[in-house]
């Protein structure tokens, strides 16, 4: 049996296209998934302007599973992220780090062209996949699976403490996000934002302390006290103004994608002891544990909701250019307009 | 009672300049060294312009010990390093990284200028002293205070095992302790230099691997393959042909000082999850377990005698400056000359 479902694809001149996509049955190891929502994310303005189905951030509800699937079965609530696959059978694949995969890495934008969360369905492999704690409503779920992944691997995958300060550079949809997991974790929360606009709500999510790019260039914050600094702007920042409060032996993420280099003086790298970390995906394993964490603390997205449709798109892919969405966008799928 | 020896410091013009030191009488936490040989590091030829006496490289007999020393007596050899102590009761002191203390830092170069191991005689805290293992002759023992101690850490304080391949770039007063630690520690260890000359050396010193500069940018070195790149060069390698050589969730060390900023890839960066580390010192413990690896693997620098006279030290820093040390200078100390 054939499956066909309504698409959204992103096409050359960066307008949203809309588009049946007919799939092949299940295999015995892949789900079949009606979507829900799925979160909007930095990443897919970056591809859409290529022939393929946007979307990383989805939830939705299993529909049929595969003959070999143990893990999940219909009725299930289940997220998808940025990561389908990959052999199966290399180190990075049998480590679950199948973005890493050589021989047959299906990651989105990359090689996996077909399978977006901006669509009525989805086929996924089922080891790809993961439940939703009961306790998260779908609408705040999509966000999760990326921005919340991005934020929660440099708190999880480095010795963060609960006695150390958690910096954020930039309060948008994963600094909002980096705000909540870092305070739940018990860190101090120094969050740094370009103006005073965000600093009511910064600390409503749990910031302990919030600094100006006017208070930073004018000295006006203390010295080496940030053991952690998590960067969550669009562009990298001017690494200057953040030296001098960067503790001794802390750690820098610079979590978004940029084309430029990364660049930061190598004496200060020296004599502080700082690493840099760059950091991707993660595995099924962290993603179970950043749900269970955020289901434990009630972290949720502040989210603003469209509707999954040309025009709703198009609408939360302009708001996101101009800065405005506060602070991430949710895509509710619309079942009824496609006969499902 | 005062204590007088003779010492070389730097001077304005570049020139060695020997002279007197008197100092106060050992405080009851210090102790009184007889020096025997000091390393001669590229760092010392940073500082040979500053009026301060040279040397971090130091080992020496303990010739006295203050009234409340209990780690150490008189007969003891000992080392002696970058760091001469701090505070004592902060943060970084209290957890023996002293080098970062705000209060009170004592470190080689920039806060201790009439303590160092160019010279007959040391005065030093027996807290921040380490004995040197039977078995490591005294002119080996120098240059493991600072080279070695530099190669041994980012081996030590990240997550290198013994299946891991460690990426050597550069073979000299660094390097080649580096391939010497790595291969002992079971690595596969890959070293990349300028061009053939010393691929012999590198693979008698425990390379596995050996690469010129020209083998990597025609791209003949395999892909993925280095899990943690140590750069001993004194100047920061072009990148950009290191980049595909790097595995995933690879570590990189740029170990020697650079004025430069470092600059990479931001985007393989996160791609490939690479971390970038700097590191500065060790603690005592940390010296102890490099020490102590050296002496049970019969780790030793590669080095060439000078006589620590001013004519001596001279050549040594001009040879040291033309890159033709092969592979680390060592100066002995003349006791007969100064009256001692």
């Amino acid at each position: 049996m054939m499956i066909t479902y309504t698409a959204f694809k992103g096409s050359n001149s960066g307008q949203v296209v809309e588009t049946k996509i007919t799939h092949e049955d299940v295999t015995p190891t892949e789900v079949l998934i009606e979507n829900l929502y799925s979160g909007l994310c930095g990443t897919d303005a970056h591809y859409k302007h290529l022939d393929l189905v946007l979307g990383h951030e989805g939830v939705g509800v299993v529909k049929q599973v595969g003959t070999d699937v143990k893990s999940l079965k219909t009725g299930d609530r289940v997220g998808v992220g940025y990561v389908r696959g990959g052999c199966g059978y290399c180190n990075d694949c049998l480590t679950g780090y199948s973005w890493f995969c050589q021989n047959a890495p299906k990651n989105y934008g990359l090689q996996d062209f077909e399978s977006g969360c901006f669509a009525t369905n989805t086929v996924w492999p089922a080891s790809r996949l993961v439940k939703i704690p009961d306790s998260i409503p779908s609408e705040y779920a999509g966000p999760l699976m990326c921005a919340g992944q991005t934020v929660f691997l440099p708190l999880a995958r480095t010795e963060v403490r609960s006695w150390d300060t958690v910096g954020i550079v930039g309060v948008g949809g994963l600094g909002h996000l980096a705000i909540q997991f870092a305070s739940k974790m018990g860190c101090n929360v120094a969050v740094f934002s370009g103006t005073e606009s965000k600093r009511e709500e910064a600390m409503k999510l749990g910031a302990s302390e919030f600094y100006t790019a006017a208070d930073l260039k004018e000295g006006k914050v203390r010295k080496s006290f940030v053991n952690h600094l998590l960067v969550t702007t669009s562009e990298l920042p001017d690494w200057k103004v953040y030296e001098p409060i960067l503790a001794n032996q802390s750690h820098i993420f610079p979590l978004t994608i940029s084309m430029e280099d990364f660049h930061i003086s190598a004496l200060m790298l020296v004599t502080k002891e700082i690493s840099v970390h760059g950091i991707c995906a993660s595995t099924l394993t962290q993603l179970n544990k950043m749900l269970d964490f955020a289901a434990r603390h009630k972290i949720r997205p502040v989210i603003e909701e469209f509707p999954m449709t040309k025009e709703g798109i198009t609408e939360a892919f302009e708001k996101l250019d101009k800065g405005k969405v506060r602070y991430r966008a949710v895509l509710k799928v619309q079942h009824h307009t496609n006969g499902h």
